[in-house]
This record gives C-alpha cells, sequence and structure tokens, in this order.
C-alpha cells in the first residue's frame, strides 16, 4: 500500500511512523520545575546520533491544548536533563511516569522509584536505572507543535554490574533494554543474537 | 560507574553510547550515485521525531580518513533519499550492505535485493523491505566528522501483508523489525508484549 504523506492526515502519518520505524529506544527523561519539583517522562523519538560531540536527540510533542509539557517547559529554562536507561524492573513505573500527571507531581518518586544525585546537572538521575546520561542542551529545532531537542552528554552512569570486569564492554546477560513499538507494544532484549557482514563479499569488496 | 564525557576519548563515548542505547531501529538507506549508481548502506542513529511535519533524522559518520561517506554526498547533492525497514529476510543483505564497497558497486544488486521504483523521488526503494520511506531533505546539521540529517517523509510504501484488512493498524505477527545493539549484536521483535499505565495511578491523576 502507498501513504501520500503530503496528503495524509497528521494522526494517520503518527500511527504509520510509530508502527513501522521500530522497536524505538526509550528515554526516561528527568528534569527540575522551577519550584524545584522533579519531573520524569518516557519518550521513545529518541536516539545517539553522534559520539563527537555525543549528541543525543529527543522529539518532545505539545499537549493536546498546544501548550509545551513541562519537560520541554524545564529544558527550555534550565538547559539541562537527564536521561535514564530502561529495562524490565523499571518498566512498569517508566509507562507510569506518561501518565499526565500535574507540574507538582514527582513522577520519581510517585511510582516509587528512588532519587539519586547527578554529577554535572542539577536534575536527579532515576536510581533504578542501569545507566543514566546527564545532558546539556546544545539546541532546539521548533515546530508548531513538536520540539526537535538535541542535547550533548557531559556525563554518563552505568550500574557496575552491567559492565565487564574491565568496565568496558556491556554485559548482554545483564543489560537487556526495553524498546517501545506501536501503541502499548514493547520488547525487551533478551534474546540478542550476532549477525556478521558476509566474508565472500567482504573479501570481494 | 561514572565516566565524564567531558574528558573519555570520543571512541569510549561511542562504545557506552551504542551499548547502552538500544535497540536502535535501523534505515537501509538507499540513495543515487552522480553517475546514477545506487547505494544503500544501514544505519542506526535513526528514528523518526515528528509526524508534522513527518521528520526522521539520520547520524552519519565521516570515513576513517574524514571524508564523507557515499550516502551523504549523494544526500547533499540531490536532497534525497529512501529510508527501507528491516526485518529478518532481509537481515543479512542489511548488514552486507554496511561492507565498504567502492562507489561503483550497486549494494542492492549485489546483495541481490530487487530495486522498486519510488513514487516521488529518484533513488529506488528495497523491493523485499517491508516498508519504505521516500524522503526529502529538511536540514542538515554538521559536526567535523558527523552530518545530522533530518529528512521529511514524502510518500510511505508498506507491503500489503503487514497492515490488517483495513490497511490501518500493523500486524504485530507479520511485522517483526530488527534492530541494532552493540557490535554485532541485534535483536528482532517476534515477542511483543503490551504494557499499560497503572489504573489506580491513571484515576489519581
Amino acid at each position: 500500500m502507498d501513504f501520500d504523506f503530503e496528503q495524509l492526515p497528521p494522526e494517520d502519518r503518527y500511527r504509520l511512523l510509530c508502527s513501522f520505524v521500530a522497536p524505538r529506544p526509550i528515554a526516561l527523561v528527568s528534569t527540575r520545575g522551577a519550584t524545584g519539583t522533579a519531573n520524569a517522562a518516557p519518550m521513545s523519538f529518541f536516539n545517539v546520533f553522534s559520539q563527537d560531540p555525543p549528541i543525543v536527540i529527543l522529539g518532545i510533542q505539545a499537549k493536546p491544548d498546544g501548550t509545551e509539557k513541562e519537560t520541554m517547559r524545564n529544558i527550555r529554562r534550565d538547559r539541562e536533563f537527564v536521561i535514564n536507561l530502561c529495562d524490565m524492573p523499571l518498566a512498569q513505573a517508566m509507562v507510569d511516569c506518561g501518565i499526565g500527571f500535574p507540574d507538582a507531581v514527582d513522577e520519581i518518586a510517585l511510582t516509587g522509584l528512588t532519587h539519586a544525585p547527578s554529577q554535572k546537572v542539577a536534575p536527579s538521575r532515576v536510581a533504578e536505572a542501569p545507566a543514566a546520561m546527564e545532558c546539556r542542551l546544545s539546541q532546539i529545532i521548533d515546530y508548531p507543535r513538536r520540539a526537535i531537542v538535541l542535547g550533548e552528554v557531559v556525563q554518563m552512569h552505568v550500574r557496575r554490574e552491567c559492565l565487564d570486569d574491565q568496565g568496558r564492554y556491556v554485559r548482554a546477560d545483564v543489560y537487556q533494554p526495553v524498546a517501545r513499538l506501536h501503541a502499548d507494544n514493547y520488547v525487551v532484549c533478551d534474546r540478542q543474537f550476532v549477525l556478521k557482514a558476509s566474508e565472500e563479499l567482504k573479501t570481494g569488496s
């Protein structure tokens, strides 16, 4: 089937894009509100895009009434945020952080998670997250109802057992991230496999 | 363990970012060379970021010698590309397209894949791909050895059996995308599960 994106309504484009550009890694983004209240929200319009500089990108939609979500207001004001990565023990709390609570609610505390201090930025990281990246705002690309946020990773925390003895390589038997597909569908990386380029094609190149 | 990204060498940042920001969706990006030769390369610094406008983003690294990859040169020149999405039947060819072949090589043909004409852009889509998005270049953010490419999806092709009878919703039993983790590790979405926000927290919000 062919879909003309220049004619298709935005909600149909959204459904198709979320259904087929998948699975998407999940950022549980923690920020600090104007009055100091912690905020956390899950986002899957997210990925890493560069290591030099170390750039991650988020796509943050406006609320249905057109105003900005708390996460976006906090990032614009303080130019800092933390991206917590998610595995199965964190999955239900991550999804619950996506409920549209009032600004005064601390989603980290409400969902039973624990604040841990960051090294270089004000927002907390989530103590239960297997890994967390402290980010400073690099650039915002604004559309009428969507902001694309480029952040530079300044500090990264990884739970010790997720890395090998030398602290260099990830242990795939320990770090098994959860990712988002369409609607409420998710996948967990508990059955990873190795795929290499064909030797006969490599030698011919 | 804590890693100071302002001190850590780029290759160590790369290893950590690729290990923990995962699984990443895969774009098999097809472009057309200056002489008309087709080009295809897999990229996992990729995701969707907006539906209105419909924006996808790629992070394309320079070659080890500092010059631009063919995909990037083609996008800069023609401002068009196609993103082919990948499932298991396409996985080995997708990985093989990542071998650094000379510019004159048509990776689609060499890996046994088939060209299918696009509707709105010059580069072919891959006939075997379960879905493909025709994109026009929106914006490039340039770093010394990395280009971040924002593309606007103008047309999308989806294989008929990946959608339900009404052609609206993805069939999770048919479309099972492959995603990238660290090194040569991959995951396939053949065991999706549903996770919903807790009812007691929703009613309290």
